[in-house]
């Protein structure tokens, strides 16, 4: 693989990434047929509110940050940067200057398979990170790797362009050419819930609402008194 | 082991979780002889006050959360829903539909060795949730488990029935059986504890209050000054 | 190994330690040349200010805080603690009393390499802990160490009296001898970025402001169009 | 829990135990309708052949091995020994002297869930260890805990007298009253295995022998030709 | 992701495929630019010769081995069969049985990212397997999964036909397309460091072989006598 | 910190080496009062006798073996090379090439906190390797550390000239200056054991041996016939 930096301006559309980012992850992921999402252990660095993008991906070297300098021009209002590693490392790739950078440039967020820090400025400055952790270890400029290539993050491909969504439960990645029909499933999804969320906050059962009693019994679950219990 | 569901009656005395909440984990604990906590992998996914109610018990597969719809029906207001995998997984198994039904009936919390999702609804909900992960992952419902019967949570034995008290510092198990002498020999912890700190406060050592130096001694160790240092 | 309490006076300079401080762990630690930091699983049970404060060391066994105790006697205004163990463990061998205990005599945080427990406490007291787990785990009282030896914690070599800097980033690790000189490092730096937090934050491209353009190039990046894009 | 040793005499059928030990960890797991099985973070220290053993249960604190030695008094020919920890450590508490003694008992091998030591002369004297680590790190022996009473042993539950059945693929725990009837099913399995065996050594599929293409159907699955192929 | 079989015929050439295998997984990942690993999680249930294959891939739900049976049958002589999940798990989702089906096709190995069991009879067997873990944990065979599409297994991208090299070192994936090429850069690698085992065997210094003296200093590296040494 | 290479001629006495290498890493590790090991995730990628040499210490990045080259230049015969990292890291930093200008200059092994590869050459060639992980992953050598300078590696402070000791259960690091003390300390725990073992296996028990009796019944051990069988 020569390192490589893809110049691109195909971009999702801005409505889809905005409907996916009002779905939230878990709704997008389950509409996608629970698929794309990365592992758990990518965390906000803070909690907040959703948010989706464009994918601009690097690929770096563990502990260089090189690339990611280079992959700030490249980013467009509304894109996200994902950032994926040769290998594992919890160094602090990034930190409040190149979000400052980033900010400038309309980046909605990071996700990096790495390390992050200066998160207490990044809270304040608002700008959401999600990482693998959270360290000040500082790092070299001296290797290259690529931009705008596909990467895996996280054990999750994503390729250039991808809607990005993120929140509270993780990270999830939607391909470009999926993004309006996962955001109509997501909708879809999305008013069905609101349904059931006020029945059973009426306390219907779900095993009622979503029918399970007869599989239940046909896949020969039994249900017996506490033998240690009197007759009720 | 044949999936089952038993249905039972019997819950610990009411007051007595009371004083165990109010007790906090740590307290209970060491009430107990040091013995009943689950691992510490099992964090809160937001930090709040300290809750303890009657273990329901669930034995699921990974990734597959029918048998938690079964358990719903299970739940009495004060019980807390506690849920163990037969092998190892972090997928998200748990979400605010579920939280909203066992709200409805009463259930004051939900500790899962898996993961949890919907976090931040959640926490609106003011819903306590203790869990190995974080994560979106959703989940299949086909394999069937068991409700009600013993099982082995991060570490910890539970049988249903059994008091659980969790908050900021981990969770613990207290035998139903055992509620309130646990009790009572937490809160006399509690007002033993009380003097203690006013004296720590006022600068008073623990090696003086807790009668130290003489075992301290007996034990071997040895006071040298700093050789760098000239005397002081 | 035999067990000991070195009593010593000498402490960094108190101006070095809160120049430091403010500097940060990301800062202090690139200043000092991207060394002495301790590993990112140390991370604040409550994230606040940066502290910093000079070194206690204690070295114990797992599971045993009896050396915590002793420790205590050996602090003074503005030190900070740092725990150690002879072998890996998480349980909770620090609490509110020990806390309360420490605040008397001015102490201004600890460093545990080992659990934390009552942290909602903790975090009420103003009390910050840089730990490697939270867990209520209890302790006994039964084995030596030693207090002021040299120490390995998380990864990082401790010499009693060095400055101990800690924030939501980690913590680092500043030798008493070299206090000063790394504040002065780091005031430098901190100055430096002043002007390059404007720069990024009006649009200029790191690539510019720092000159990557040409190292770049010599080794080899190349830039091409997405040949899936027409010519933009 | 009163630190306490229970003197014991009951022991499973020894032809049950031989006829489990033969069946295998995974075979009796199956057998028990895949339930008692150790984490698989258990491993042992060298490849043998596969043991049973009646359970003698310790529970000693991290880091002390003084309950082992208790242990030891308590073993009979065909025991195991079986070490639970109160919280999780890596140390090395078991080694060639105690083996040599438990050998000396008529003991078939150990389980504990934490580290162990002496591995080359354990593999020398043919003494079976399965444990969590390898680890030199030495113990105290200062703490008491309690011999046959019931331990969680690496997420399963172990009453004295249980079967355990180790091998290369893990750990398993039969309960004393089932060893009979599970050996029994196992058995069955193997039976039936050894013809599948035959059949797909032949080249028969799976999917044939076990009826599989029609349940697949039903499920939804679809084959379809590579689309970058032309017509096979 | 709707699930699929994809039915295909292509495959990498053999030659190529044998060429790869020779080389062994660390030469053919340098020769493709450090690319292409799979994360060192990934171990040889027994340690033996390096072995090459054409990916037959199967993405599976975790505890779910019914897509395996599936992905027998779509199997070839000379090829490597790739698992991976949809979310972490160790069961033991392969054993001797499914060794034996892939056997009587010719199939020469197993990369699976999950845990594996039988390894006794596995390696009696001479059937390699790479695998993240050891576990006689069962599995359900009830829900679908996809054979022959793109999956991330242990952090790399396998395409259906890429091939697969394996030995003590891990495992490593080349695209078929790139097959031949990689093949021609790993030997002439083999060839060079031939020359350079000689020389270095000799005696003969990598920083004279490869020229370093010169980088080191304009890079800065300084050399000085131990001060606590009197001169040589 | 600057790098630097510190050219040192002082070395242990061979003799007090050769005896640390036949008293293994336990007992060793007792005799210097269970200090100096590594953690135990540094594991020898082959089995065998065990070794002692003379440390030479590396520091470097993580991924990049440029100072390893640097350092051959410094060992000598019985010289023991000993590698830590600025952060964690996996990568296979070492192979067969540089064991082989190891082997050249009578280094007797590696310890290195990082992967090594081309294991099964390693053990053919009979070069053993203590290390965190085997991985095929390639390195750099592009940014500068040192050579001959204190490092923490695995969690143990080692110093150029320190004795260190491996073997199957783990690494020891006995100071320069104590070799001849703990090599004495170390011979006569060799013979006490002795006369244990003897004892031990001809069933004699450790509680009457080592006279623990009194002790656990003044720590309150109680012995209780188990209350579900009939006397005996």
């Amino acid at each position: 693989m020569k390192p490589v930096v893809i110049r691109r301006s195909r971009r999702p559309d801005a409505s889809a990434v905005a409907r996916l980012a009002a779905a939230g992850v878990a709704t997008v992921h389950e509409a996608m047929g629970r698929s794309g999402l990365m592992k758990p252990v990518m965390r906000p660095i803070w909690r907040g509110a959703p948010v989706a993008g464009a994918a601009v991906t690097v690929l770096s070297q563990p502990g260089d940050n090189w690339m990611i300098h280079v992959a700030v021009e490249q980013c467009r209002p509304g894109d996200m940067l994902v950032v994926a590693l040769t290998s594992d490392s919890t160094d602090g790739m990034f930190g409040d200057l190149l979000a400052t950078s980033l900010k400038a440039r309309g980046v909605v967020g990071l996700v990096i398979d790495a390390g992050c820090r200066d998160v207490a400025t990044l809270e304040e400055m608002g700008f959401p990170v999600w990482s693998r952790a959270i360290s000040a270890r500082g790092t070299v400029k001296v290797t290259l790797g690529s931009v705008n290539v596909p990467v895996v993050c996280a054990g999750a491909l994503v390729n250039p362009g991808d809607v990005i969504v993120a929140d509270d439960d993780g990270v999830v990645v939607v391909p470009m050419a999926e993004a309006e029909a996962v955001a109509g499933l997501a909708d879809a999804r999305l008013a069905n819930e609101e349904d059931k969320r006020a029945r059973l906050a009426a306390g219907e059962l779900g095993l009622d609402i979503y029918g399970m009693r007869e599989g239940l019994a046909k896949a020969g679950l039994v249900y017996l008194d506490d033998p240690e219990e009197g007759p009720s």
